[in-house]
């Protein structure tokens, strides 16, 4: 050990530590709560910001949108929009303008426990999951293979239990369901068996929506409820890059609202491929696509809750494959996220998915650096967050319980340095230097010990000699083990037996209740 | 499939990007140097830096310092220092920012090959090593057992092919060498002979400095040449927390001011130990403790080249262990560099360090937040950045390589999204939108394609087939072979061997020359 080792001495104090621990208030305090406020982080100037802005409006303006639903451009021309030589529909930036500021800054997302409500908008910050893997990691064969209506489930109620996946989007596609109306119908059903946490699917057609939201009725109760608190958004893509609608998103959109179903509004344009290569480019025709989705809905339902999902895919340009972690796509959502607070909308961005399909140390960098752009960025919900693997075509039970020890991690970063007479605590540090000469016994280490700094349950934070000798784990061993024992014991009871009964007489409900108890998922 | 995911299809036009691919230009563009500009996170608002500085330099002016040496005391009292009533010595706010003041606000470090020289100050953001692990990661076992010379020399040459470790500081140290002479001697001799690389080491006594001076003049051709680009820092830490001075490191640090070696001046308090626990109070001491050593330096050398480096470290409180990995290590070490680059003076922070003994998604996870937290801030000198682990404790060859990929994404991150006409490109988003309704072939793709993305060779890209289809490798595997392959091949001959037979000599050089070529280590 020579000069500054001295100063890293392993062990500082670990007795006295061990007596401020015991000494410590029992009460837990959670040092990392989802909700935090973002935007310390500003990947774009104001100038840069603005002129990102300023381009998207032109872009609606002089560019505009093909393949407009009819419906849709009547009321676009009644509402002041035109149309160019082209035929393409524009919108000028008086009437986007005026359509932005009409529209919802904020909404309340639903559980159907109250207890997992939250607000979406301002700088808060919410990590969630999105869609959808057509395959699951497999737990016994550290292998890929079809996601099932079964996985669907397990994963619905894992999330049950983390506390830092604030809504559960279904994150796989049951792919033992042939028929789409079953798919959807089923998808909805994993979700209300498994958490009473807010939750998003999305609908394969218009007449599909109505069905689903009888059945969550019949859940909450009676016909209507549903409306009174929605727990359940939609995930739709009424835009497709580059600047075209596409008719049947945008005829489940409408639906939606009819049924007062809230709406999770994506762009998920790819650069170099739907949208430009540029990050700059690729930010104006996204946010000039979402604008055009924003647009649509709020032509139909003024102020309408919406989440404006600005999601900027990158593609590798070197195969055309998708991929979602790395530096590109981490400033890009994080700058989207910051766009889209700017316009003073419910921002949604795609963020800490990771290519891997180890749950290893690619997976765990790309994550930690996608997950934390966009969080100090400010993004309200960051979709696709937990779970997801392999470029999202694959979910992860591992990865959904190593994530929300890494999310407790970004809430901690997010939240900040709170700084007032008792933090700065001048008398603490006289009274340390001129009498023990540490702070361990300090009534301010007391109370910073939990509200201040977050204990992980998975990291192993051991010497290498107790880690060899406790078995020379990796994270996703731990990872593994703690999945295994939510899933042997967390069968929750969401669905009253007689309500379920109701259901499975109305709907073709394909999960056997034999899955949905202790031993036989 | 589903609305949303028939979006985000995986390959959006795989065969055109390929085609696209063959079209690029030959030429390698890093889309990610070292050296970009931080600064977009800030995660202290002006209020609370000011704040934070106020309360650091009343600190200084009425808490003060103990243990000073006589030298020091004199010359601080001299120069408008005033012992108060318990003796302590304490600095006046105003001779403290006369101090800063006439500092130094910028340096060069050098290489030995001008090509590795970079400019530390500014906000431009450079990742390398620290200090100094006891264990080794070994690439056979996968467990951890005591570093040698021979793993210096390894990490050494293995660094000297990592673009973006910027410099090497002895990140272990040679255990098998039990007399302190022998190890200072030995540790700069494998610094010399791996790379020319910056680097950085420590001495144990000051009498040791001038003899590696003397061994550094000799490889670069004759006395006093190493004064001339000094390519070595002496890592001091001559202030002790909590606000006391350490004799011995005090007196290391004059003798490296006699002979022009530049300091880098670590502070490295611990949490809730030898400083605060609260954030806030521990950058108001750590930053009092780190002016209290730019003080020292600069009474005895106005302007001496010297980082100010504020290292925030942390303890888990549960059990007085070190922990390098987490939320509250992040934000303090960002904000610790947000504050030096506001004081004007070159920050060093701690980051991207991992608890993990294994190379998993633990490692990845704790690396990735961290060191871009520290990057977005804009330290200047971001430490003990690459292949650190288990708390510092130990180092891994593995994680050196799959850090320097993490860091390329960092820095990719870092460099941010740049804004102008051609970035912006309306004409090519009508053109592509009016035109073919994609980007896969326009210019502007072509130009993007390598200046701005970063493309990784050992993340793992591939869909779930491919990939187990190769094997199911995880990140740790691929590392492990890609160090394999380096440390091979990679034997730089950085000494020549009529200069080494000199050096061998003079001093007691106990790295075999075996060692030193193909087939020896």
């Amino acid at each position: 050990m020579t000069s500054e080792e001295t100063r890293i001495g392993r062990r500082g104090g670990g007795r006295a530590a061990r007596k401020a621990a015991r000494l410590a208030p029992e009460v837990e305090v959670d040092p990392c709560t989802p909700g935090q406020r973002g935007g310390a982080y500003r990947p774009l100037s104001d100038a840069k910001l603005n002129t990102i802005c300023n381009e998207a409006f032109r872009v609606l303006e002089e560019i505009g949108m093909s393949e407009v639903p009819p419906m849709v451009q009547e009321m676009a021309l009644a509402g002041g929009a035109r149309l160019n030589d082209l035929g393409r529909l524009c919108y000028p930036r008086s009437m986007v303008e005026d359509i932005i500021a009409g529209a919802a800054t904020s909404l309340i997302y639903y559980g159907r426990d109250p207890r997992h409500d939250f607000e979406v908008g301002g700088d808060k910050v919410y990590f969630g999951t999105g869609g959808a893997a057509v395959q699951t990691l497999d737990r016994k064969s550290g292998l890929y293979r079809p996601s099932t209506l079964a996985d669907l489930y397990d994963f619905t109620r894992l999330v049950d239990t983390l506390p830092n996946v604030s809504w559960f989007t279904r994150c796989c596609v049951a792919t033992d369901i042939p028929d789409n109306f079953d798919l959807d119908i089923n998808t909805a059903y994993a979700l209300l068996a498994g958490t009473t946490k807010p939750v998003g699917t999305s609908f394969t057609l218009p007449e599909y929506v109505a069905p689903v939201i009888e059945m969550f009725d019949l859940a909450l109760g009676g016909e209507g409820r549903f409306r009174e608190r929605p727990f359940c958004k939609a995930h739709i893509s009424p835009v497709i890059s580059p600047l075209r609608y596409g008719e049947d998103a945008v005829g489940v959109a409408l639906e939606c609202i009819r049924l007062g179903v809230p709406i999770n509004n994506i762009v998920a344009a790819m650069s170099g491929a739907t949208a430009p290569a540029t990050p700059a480019g690729f930010l104006v025709q996204s946010t000039a696509e979402t604008l055009a989705a924003l647009v649509m809905v709020n032509l139909f339902a003024p102020g309408y809750p919406m989440i404006f999902s600005n999601w900027p895919l990158v593609i590798d340009l070197r195969t055309g494959a998708f991929c979602g972690g790395g530096g590109e796509i981490s400033i890009m959502n994080a700058a989207s996220g910051q766009i889209s607070n700017h316009l003073g909308l419910p921002s949604g961005v795609a963020s800490s998915m990771s290519d891997a399909k180890a749950v290893d140390a690619q997976m765990g960098m790309e994550k930690g650096i996608s997950a934390l752009a966009a969080g100090l960025g400010g993004a309200n919900m960051i979709y696709e967050s937990s779970g997801m693997m392999a470029s999202l075509l694959g979910a992860s039970f591992e990865a959904f319980v190593a994530d929300d020890e890494m999310l407790s991690h970004v809430h901690r970063a997010i939240r900040g340095i709170e700084v007032n007479e008792e933090t700065l605590g001048f008398e603490t540090i006289r009274e340390a230097v001129t009498g023990e000469g540490h702070f361990l016994g300090a009534a301010q280490t007391m109370d910073a010990m939990q509200r201040d700094y977050f204990y992980p349950a998975l990291a192993d934070r051991n010497e290498p000699r107790t880690w060899e000798e406790a078995g020379a784990t990796d994270l996703w061993t731990r990872a593994r083990t703690r999945a295994d024992e939510i899933l042997a014991s967390h069968y929750p009871d969401y669905i009253e037996p007689e309500v379920d009964k109701i259901i499975r007489e109305r709907f073709n409900i394909l999960l056997p209740r034999g899955c949905m108890r202790s031993g036989g998922s």
